[in-house]
This record gives C-alpha cells, structure tokens and sequence, in this order.
C-alpha cells in the first residue's frame, strides 16, 4: 500500500515493485522502501489494541496491497516472556525472551514465509524454489500450499527430520541433499536459471524480510515503545537481525521510538561463524566458513548473502558478535526447560548462552534490560534430548520420588 | 478471586476452594463457581483491549488469587482461522478451524496446565502425578519446571514420542507402560494413595478445566461475542469440551453472549468411540470400550471421568456425537495441509472428517457457521506422514517440474 520502490542497499540503485524483482545488478539483495510520511499519517500505536494478535496488525508496514493476496495463519505477536529465573543464574535479572517456537510452523520462519509467500501470490508467481536448512522450506510450504504456488525445497538430509514431513505434507517437491545448505543453494540457483523459476533464496527475494522485520515492531510494541537495551539475534542467513534493525529504524523515522537503539547482538556457533569473525577483524563483510559443523542446525550457514547488512547494524547500534560451543548450547537448552519451562530449539539456547558470556565480559550491565529470540520450539528437534525412561508393566508399582 | 466455591455437578456438595481437593466424596469431578454478579460488575468486555494475547486475559474468570502464583508461557487466544478451502471441499463455507497448536508445548493441554499448575502452586503443592496419553504429561511438566513442582508422569510407550522428551528435558519423572493410559491411570492411582501425592489426572483436580473452558471464552471473543452455530470438538477426556459449555454459560450469565448456544459435537475415533455409543443410546453415562484403537492417540481414551459431562452437554445444546474412521482422519489430515496450510494433529483432522459426515447427513446446513478444534500442532506426530523424497549429490540438477 504504502511501498515507493525497492533499493539497493549497496549501490543505491532503486526498481518498480510491481513484477517480481530478485537480487540487485550488482548482485546485492533489495529492500523495501516505504512512503513513512504517508505511513504516519494514517496509522497510529491506538489502532492497534484493535487489532489481531499476529503480525499483520503492522499492515501498513507490510508491502500487500491487496488484502486478499494475504495467506495468513495466525503468525506473529508471540509471547514475551520474563525468563528472570534463568536470568538470575547468568546474573542478568531483567533478561526476557522473545517466544517465536509459539507460531505456525514452529519457526520464526512463519514471519518470513507469511509475507514472503504473500507477495509472491500478488506478483503472479506459480513456482518458487529455495535451499533451506529446513524450518524455512517447512514454512514456505506450508504458505505455498494454501496459496496455491508449487514450492520446490532442497535441503541437506541432516535437517532436521520433521522439517521435510511440512513440506511433503503441504505438497511440496522435496529434494534432499547429502551435503550442506551451501550445496542445495548451488542446485537451486541452477534450477531457477534452466527453468526461470521465482528464486526464494534467503534475500534473493525482497519480502522475506519484511516479515522478520516484525520482530522488533513486536518488541517496540511489547515494550510500550521504549525499546530494551540489548536485543540478542542467533544468526544463520542473518535476515532476521537486519529485519529487526529495518523495522525500528522505521519506527524511529515514524515517531513511534526514541533515538535510542537497542544494542544488536548476533550469536553464531563457534563451529560456524563467520559472522563474528568478521566483526572481530571489524571487516564489512565475512569470508566463506569451510567445514562448518554444529549442533545448531539452523545457523549453519558458512556465508550469508546479507552478511554485510548483518555486520552494518552491529555496528551502527554498537552491537557485537559472539561465538558459542556446542557444549554451551546444549547447556543452556536443559536450563532453559528446567527453570523457566522453555524447550526451545538449540538456536534459541546459543541465545541464553551468547547473553551468559557478555555479562560475564561486563559488555552487559547487571540493571539492563535485554531480549532474545528464541527463533523455534523445541519440538522440532528431539534428537537434543536423550533419554531412557524405564518401562513398566500394567499393575507394576512406582517408587517414591524423594 | 472471585471463586466462591467447589461444587460436585453430580450430588450437589460443595468444597472450599483454599486447600488441595481431588474428587467428591461420590466419586464425581468438582467444578468451580464464581460470584458471576461481582465478576460482571468489575469486568467489562472492553477491558480485553488492552490485555495481553493470550487466556489470562480471563483473569476474572479463572480462579488464581495472586498473581504472583501464575505460570504463563504465553498460552491461548489461537487464531481462528477462517478455513474455507477445506469447507468449501465438504461443503461448508463458513468453517473455522481454531488452531490450538499455536501454543506452548504444541497442543491445547497447555491451557489445563497453566491454570492447573498455578493453583497447584497457590494452594502449596510440591508434587503431583498423572498418566497421560503424551501432550497433558508434556504441558503439565513443562508448567511444572517453573513452577518448582515435582512432576511424575506416566504414559502408554506408544504415546508421540516428542512427548516423552518433553517431560525428561522439563526435569519430570517420567514412566512408561507397556499398555493403554487406563493402565497408567492405575499405576498413578496406586501412587497417590501410598504417597499422598496431587492427583494431576484428567477431572481428578477442579481447575484444569478452567483452563481448557478459556476455548469457549476466546471463540466468542474471536466472533464478536455472536457464537458459531457448531463447535465440533475431538473427545478423549472430554474436558475441553465440558469446559467451553462451561465457559459460554458464564458468558450467558453474565450477559456476554445472548441466549443461542452453539450446538457442541463430541468426535471420536470408532475404534474408541464410548461417547458416541452412549449418545445414541441416549445414556447419561459411557460403557469402558475393550480393545480401543485408533491413529489418533488423544483421543484414544476408553471410559472418560466426565462422561456425563460431556454427555450432558451435547444433550442441553442439541448437539451430537460422532465417530470417524482412521482412514477419513489422515485423508483430511492431508486436506488440510495442502489447502489451508495447517498441519494438524490427528485429532484435529478427526474434527474435519466428522464435519464432512454431519454435513452429508444435513444435520449441519450449508449456511452455518461451523468452529472446529484442532487441539495440537502435528510437529508432534511425524508418523502420520510417509515420505521418501530423492537424495541428491553437490551439484546434481532436478528436473523441471510441471
């Protein structure tokens, strides 16, 4: 309704949004650009209270025109939730996390899909494709199907296993690949050019990130509008960071927050992480990450195509980036359950972890107020708990638990 | 707070609501009852407008004194998903599928567990044990983490085994039994009379379904405080269906809603469908079915406490019951995915396929508007979808799909 054109970020070349519009000429991918003058002239923080609680209550934020291209599920407005027990344990009390395993698909990736596949239905597009590390194929076939869009998904075949059960079961066609996202992207870039295929990369298409980007609308909003200190982001493909950071700025430019920023932390395992590398070389972008291994599936990503957005909003809100060990992760994943009732995927635990480690650097102050995401449910991963429970027979007896 | 006692629906005693109470003295569950002319008098329906998303925002009709007791992760008020695609293939164009698979742990046993849990944890319980058939056992466990209470959960090992994870990772005491929940509901039994623990069992303690009864409140919420003309629920237990009667009577009471009730369908499995042998019989009460089966495991429950409850619901409403097979619940389970994009539990597909058969009978008109539920996530139930898809090599080519 409300978008003038799409940009790029790098060259500052600009496109029509009307045709479906992949990547930048310089190979950059595009963002979009809103008329916020008109924005703020016509939406105020009252309309929502009567709105739905997911993220198209942001409509004037988003790029649909019209409503009923909108394939919606119920995404988005997910819990924020005081997490002050296991805050107490790493000695940041005010610590919140952000719930996005309480959404459809069970992935944040639902934001992304929801108006992903949402424009792509607007722009006229039949068949898309993409390369995943599962929970985005899960959800843009999950979108796709009531939509009506074939979706072509690859993924490596050690994603996680239910992943590939969304995507058959909303008719996708599935290909499973014996290497790692990095190889199920070379099969889909060759894919969308032999058969001119509408490419769903991560920020090969403009939109995704328009849903990520409702993640920090949630958080302002979430907030009463003063934004937390320090805003903790497990980085893959990095889009929901750089939404994150594209969604406040947006707000600020509207009135709707203050100057202040939230610091934005980018987590990545330390046995893939480019991202952090890069920002400790204070380099602008990240070099590929050769035999990236970790138990967080989901930020496997050994090169990011938006690496270079991710490390400018570091920067510009005097964020950081830290690795975590697997070992840490799966830590923080037990005390996440047992004290504050959280199964979160391993994404969300490095979160807790990367928080544990910059209190204890002092990079975090004990009184500030910090957010994570945790960017999935538990549920999807249940080779992260390993147990042995003992089997009993009908009319045997238990023993009393001390 | 505005709980004036215990009241037993069968006999008529009732109970102060200050200490732990199971059942009536005549064996039959307790229901809670409020001061509904001091609850209307405080509570307006445009207080909800500013109140968080999700089912404590019925905090004046639910029956936690102090705030402080209450375990939140941010449950309920699941979208209503307008779902005509799927109505459109059986028939009825106003169908709404309410998607309680949007919600901590994956399945709507997490409204029983956060108001259970909270007043577990107000009236001073350290433990409690229940048997489940896997998504109570997983709610109730992990509501129990935060809450600090000792959780001992038995369930039948062919219960979804993603649940049996998430009680370990919550720090439960989890049991197996090579048998059916009956089979655990007497290992349970046995347990709490050796040790005086909390009976957590389904209608063994009043307030689960206070949780569960938030359903019928946020439907009516969700259509403008103007009921559907159907609600079709999938019956194990029985309790959220007891609990949405429960709720839009208060609404009634309270001048919420007018005087139609929505006419409640139990759906059952027939190969576990004592309901709906009672409800033809026209019985108050179920006969225990031998040798229950079914895919749908929730619901695979072969003598229900709140039987009569259930029974005397559908009775007052002029509803129905009605039993589906296996085969008609994963052909809808696979309709729904690939139309609406909503991978439901079996259960929930239950829900559709009994509409389809009421649809056919007349006994739903074309022009009514009909809610179903669908009661959980179907990441929860991997098996329900058989897949081989093609395993590829870095830098194999797929073919055009047409």
């Amino acid at each position: 309704m409300f978008v003038t054109n799409l940009y790029c970020p790098k060259c500052g070349n600009t496109y029509r949004n009307d045709s479906p519009v992949q990547v930048c000429t310089c190979g950059s991918p595009l963002l979009v650009e809103y008329d916020l003058d008109v924005v703020k002239s016509v939406f105020e923080k009252e309309d929502l209270s009567s709105r739905n609680p997911d993220l198209w209550r942001y409509r004037e934020l988003l790029p649909v025109k019209d409503e009923k291209n909108i394939i919606s599920l119920g995404e988005g407005m997910t819990p924020m939730l005081p997490a002050g027990k296991a805050g107490k344990k790493i000695g940041i009390p005010n610590l919140f996390i952000k719930d996005d395993g309480i959404i459809p698909t069970g992935s944040f990736k639902a934001r992304g899909a929801s108006v992903g596949v949402s424009m792509a239905l607007e722009l006229g597009v039949k068949k898309l494709a993409m390369p995943t590390n599962g929970n985005a194929g899960g959800a843009w076939s999950t979108y796709c199907a009531p939509a009506g869009i074939d979706a072509i998904i690859v993924m490596p075949k050690d994603a996680p296993n239910i992943t590939r059960k969304e995507c058959a079961v909303s008719g996708a066609y599935l290909y499973l690949v014996n290497g790692l996202i990095s190889d199920a992207g070379k099969i889909v870039a060759k894919a969308v050019k032999d058969y001119g295929i509408y490419d769903a990369s991560t920020l090969k298409e403009p939109y995704r990130i328009e849903g990520k980007k409702t993640m920090g609308l949630e958080i302002a909003e979430q907030f009463g509008w003063k934004v937390p200190d320090v805003i903790i982001y497990p980085t893959g493909g990095g889009v929901g960071l750089i939404g994150i950071y594209k969604g406040l700025k947006e707000l600020q430019e509207m009135g709707w927050i203050g100057s202040k920023m939230p610091r934005l932390v980018s987590v990545q395992s330390s046995g893939c992480a480019p991202i952090v590398k890069a920002w400790e070389e204070k380099r602008e972008d990240s070099v590929f990450w050769e035999n990236s291994e970790t138990v967080a599936f989901g930020i496997n990503v050994p090169k990011a195509l938006g690496d270079f957005l991710v490390l400018d909003a570091i920067y510009k809100t005097d964020g950081c980036a830290v690795a975590v060990d697997d070992k840490e992760i799966l830590k923080y994943h037990k005390i996440a359950a047992s004290s504050e009732g959280l199964f979160m995927c391993p994404e969300g635990a490095a979160a807790i972890a990367a928080a544990a480690v910059l209190r204890e650097r002092g990079w975090i102050k004990e009184d500030e107020r910090v957010v994570l995401l945790n960017t999935g449910s538990g549920l999807k991963y249940p080779d992260t708990v390993n147990i042995d429970p003992p089997l009993l027979e009908p009319g045997d007896s238990i023993a009393f638990v001390q």
